[in-house]
C-alpha cells in the first residue's frame, strides 16, 4: 500500500506500529492462501485489488465520502439492515475481526472462554489497528448471542459510539413485533445521525441496491453447482466477505463479470479442480477476512467447497427484500420479514436452519458437510450436534468441527479433514 | 430413607442402582458439609429432615398430591411465576441439577463446553436418577441463556413435555410487553394442563402465598446482618434451596420459626462463628442442591457467608409481587412487573446487578465480595469482569472464582480463598 495512507492512519488513530505488522501478516497469508491457489478466474484481480487496498483506498474512499457529509455506520452482523442505512445516503460496514490481536489486553476485559470473533473484535479495537471502527460515526451491536451481547456492555466503555440494537429470540408474533420496534428505532437513530428522512423513494432506492448484491451472489452460487467447480471456495468466500466492505454498487457489479467468466468457464467444461473433486457444503459461525484457515486446510486436501450455509454466505445473503411496497410502513415491514427469516441459531429453535442445509447439500450436489463451529461459541456450537445427528442419518456424510482463530491445530485439523475427504471418495 | 420408597422410584422409571449411588454420595456430601457444622441453630432439623427426604417423603407427597388430581410443574428458573402455578392449585418444583451425573452420556448431546448446571440436569435426566423430572406434568424451559435456550431443544427430543417460556433481553417497553405476552401464555398453559380457570382470587391467593415464602426469606436475610451472624451461609444457602422443593406455606412456617430462634440468638449474642469473623457477600451464579463446594470453601477457611447475590437468593426473592390488584388483568401485570425487576445477567444492560451488590455490601456489613461464576456461564462470567472493577474501584475487596461442579480444583480454591479472607482480617 501507498505511503499516503500513513497519514490517514495516523489521523484516526491507529497504532502504525502495529498496524504494520499486522498488514506484514495479512499480505502473506493472502499470498499464502489465495494468490497461491491456481486456476483463479481473472475477474478475482478486482478482490485481489481490494484486498491489498482494504485498510487503504476503501479507508480513504469512506474518509473522501464523511468530507462530503456523508455518514458511515459500523456493525457487526447481518441483523443491522443494510437497506435503512442506504435510505439515509450513509454507508454500512462490516468491523473488523476474523484475527487475533491484542488477545492479552483483550483478557483483560473479556473471559478467555469467550469466542475468537468477539475477542479479534475488542483486539482490533484495543489494538487500535481497524481503520473501519475508528472511521465509523456509529457502531451497531445487536443482542445475538450472550457473549456479543454482554461484551456490547464492556465495548460501550470503550467507544463514544455504540448503539445497541436488541433482537428476539424467538420467531412469534412478539419476536416480530420487537424486531419491528428495533428496526423502526434504528431508522429514526440513523435519521437523527445523518440528516436525512428516509421516505419511501429513498427506502425503495436502498432496498433496490442491496437485492442488487444479493442477487449477484444469487447468480455467483448458482454457478458453483457446477463439476467442475468453476471458481475455489476461498474466491467465493473472499466474494461473501468483501460483500460487508466494499461499495455495493461496485461491488455488484464486479461480482456480475466474476459471473459472465465463470459462465464461459463451464461451457467449456473448466474448474479449478478436476472434475470429480469430492464437493464440500460449509455450515455454521461465520468466517470473517481473514479467518480462511478452515476453507484453505479443506481445498488443499483434495476438496472443493462448493457452499457456505454462513452468514458470511447464504444465510446472510438468499433472502431478498420485497420491493413491492409504495410506502415507508410496507417497505419497513419487508425488511422485518426479509431479516425475520434469516436462521441464524440465536432462534429457538431453528429448524430452517437444518432443511436448508438438507437443501444445499442437494442443490450444490455435495459429497459431505463439514460443521464449522467457533469455539465457545454456544448457540451453533450446541446446535451443531443434533444438526449432525440429523444430516447421518440422512446419510449425508458430517464433519464437525470446533476450532478458534489460532494455527495450532491446524496439523490436527488437517489429519481430520483429509480422513474426512477420504472417505467421500 | 425408607424402603417403601423403592417402589415409588421404579414406577417413576428410576434406575434404582444408580439412584442408590447417587443417594450415598448425596448423603455423605450431606454429612461432612452440613452435618459437621457447629452451633447450628435447631430449626435446621426440619431441613435436615427435608434433605433426608427430598427424593423419598417429598416425592411422595407430589405423588399423592397428582392421585388427588392436583397437577406437578418443574421449572429450572425463577423466571417460571410460582405465583400463577399456585393459582391453578399446582405445585411448582425445581428440578435436579448442581452434580455431575451420566456425563459421559450428556456430552454425547451437549457441547463439554457448556456450563455445569445445564449439564448436570440432563445427567439427572439420563442418568435416571431425578424423581422430580419424572413426577412432573409439565417441564418449562426458559430462554434465559443461550446455553439453556438450545439445550432445551435437545431436552425437547428426551421428554414428551417441554414448554418453553421466551424471555426478553432488554428492559424496554417491547421487552416487558414481550414477557406480559409469554406470561399470559404460560397462564393459559396451566389452565389447560390443571383444568381450573385462573380468577382475581385465585390469584391474588396464588400471590399471597408466594409473597410469604419470599418474606420468610427477607426476615431470615435481615437476621444474617447481626455480627456474630447467627446462622451460616451454609444453612441460609440450604433454606434458599429448599425455597424451590418444599410445600411452601410448610416452608414459610419452617423458615419462620427458625427466625424465632435466631432473633432469641441474636438477643444473647450468640453466633455460629465468633464476632468479628470476616463476612463474605457472594454474588453470582445460581447454587442448586448439592453444589455447596465454594460455600464450604469459604466457611472452613475462616469467614462465614452473610448474603447471597443469586437466584438461589436475594435476586429470586427480594422483589415481592403487588397484592393490591383487584382483577386478573391487574394481578398479571403485578406479576410481570415483579419478575422484570429481576437482576439477572441475562439482561443488557444490568446495573441493577451492581447497585444491588453494593447495597447487600452494606447493609449485611460484609467485608468482601466473593464472585462466583459457573465456568461457560457466558452472562455471568461476562459481567464478572466489569463487575468486579467497579467494586474495586469502590474499595470493595473482591474475588473472582469461576469453577464447575467437579471437585478437582478444591485445593487450589481454598488457597485463593484463604489469601482473600487472610486479607480482610
Amino acid at each position: 500500500m501507498s505511503e499516503d495512507y500513513r497519514d490517514m492512519w495516523k489521523s484516526l488513530g491507529l497504532d502504525l506500529e502495529a498496524h504494520d505488522a499486522l498488514l506484514d501478516v495479512l499480505g502473506k497469508g493472502y499470498q499464502d492462501i489465495y494468490l497461491a491457489q491456481k486456476n483463479r478466474p481473472e475477474g478475482m484481480g478486482y478482490f485481489d485489488f481490494v484486498m491489498s487496498e482494504v485498510h487503504g483506498l476503501r479507508i480513504k474512499e469512506l474518509i473522501d465520502e464523511k468530507a462530503a457529509g456523508r455518514k458511515v455506520i459500523g456493525s457487526f452482523c447481518v441483523f443491522v439492515p443494510e437497506e435503512i442505512v442506504r435510505a439515509a445516503n450513509a454507508t454500512l460496514v462490516g468491523l473488523c475481526t476474523g484475527a487475533d490481536f491484542a488477545t492479552e489486553e483483550v483478557e483483560k476485559l473479556l473471559p478467555r472462554n469467550t469466542c475468537s470473533l468477539i475477542k479479534s473484535a475488542f483486539g482490533f479495537k484495543l489494538g487500535k489497528v481497524c481503520p473501519y471502527i475508528e472511521s465509523a460515526d456509529m457502531i451497531v451491536g445487536e443482542n445475538t448471542c450472550d457473549g456479543k451481547k454482554k461484551s456490547y456492555e464492556v465495548l460501550n466503555n470503550l467507544i463514544p459510539n455504540l448503539y445497541v440494537m436488541d433482537l428476539p429470540q424467538m420467531k412469534s408474533d412478539e419476536g416480530r413485533a420487537l424486531l419491528k420496534a428495533e428496526y423502526l428505532r434504528f431508522k429514526e437513530a440513523v435519521e437523527k445521525l445523518t440528516g436525512v428522512t428516509i421516505d419511501a423513494e429513498r427506502l425503495k432506492t436502498g432496498i433496490g441496491i442491496v437485492n442488487n448484491k444479493r442477487k449477484a451472489i444469487h447468480r455467483l452460487s448458482d454457478l458453483r453447482k457446477a463439476d467442475p467447480a468453476p471458481i475455489s471456495g476461498l474466491d467465493a468466500l473472499l466474494g461473501n466477505q468483501v460483500f460487508f466492505y466494499d461499495d455495493p454498487v461496485r461491488f455488484t457489479d464486479s461480482v456480475n463479470k466474476i459471473c459472465d467468466e465463470l459462465e464461459r468457464r463451464i461451457e467449456k467444461a473448466e474448474g479449478v479442480f478436476p472434475a470429480g473433486t469430492p464437493r464440500i457444503l460449509l455450515s455454521g459461525c461465520p468466517m470473517a477476512v481473514p479467518n480462511w484457515k478452515l476453507p484453505w486446510i479443506i481445498e488443499t486436501s483434495g476438496a472443493v467447497i462448493v457452499g457456505e450455509e454462513s452468514c458470511v454466505g447464504e444465510r446472510g445473503t438468499r433472502n431478498l427484500t420485497d420491493e413491492g411496497g409504495s410506502t415507508v410502513e410496507e417497505l419497513m415491514d419487508a425488511i422485518v420479514d426479509r431479516h425475520f427469516q434469516v436462521d441464524c441459531a440465536i432462534f429457538t429453535p431453528n429448524p430452517e436452519r437444518l432443511s436448508h442445509i438438507e437443501e444445499m447439500f442437494r442443490e450444490y450436489k455435495a459429497d459431505g458437510v463439514i460443521h464449522y463451529g467457533l469455539q465457545f461459541c454456544q448457540p451453533y456450537i450446541t446446535e451443531s450436534m443434533p444438526v449432525e445427528k440429523a444430516l447421518e442419518e440422512k446419510d449425508i456424510p458430517t464433519l464437525r468441527i470446533d476450532t478458534d482463530y489460532s494455527m495450532e491445530d491446524v496439523g490436527q485439523l488437517k489429519t481430520r479433514v483429509e480422513a474426512f475427504i477420504e472417505l467421500l471418495k
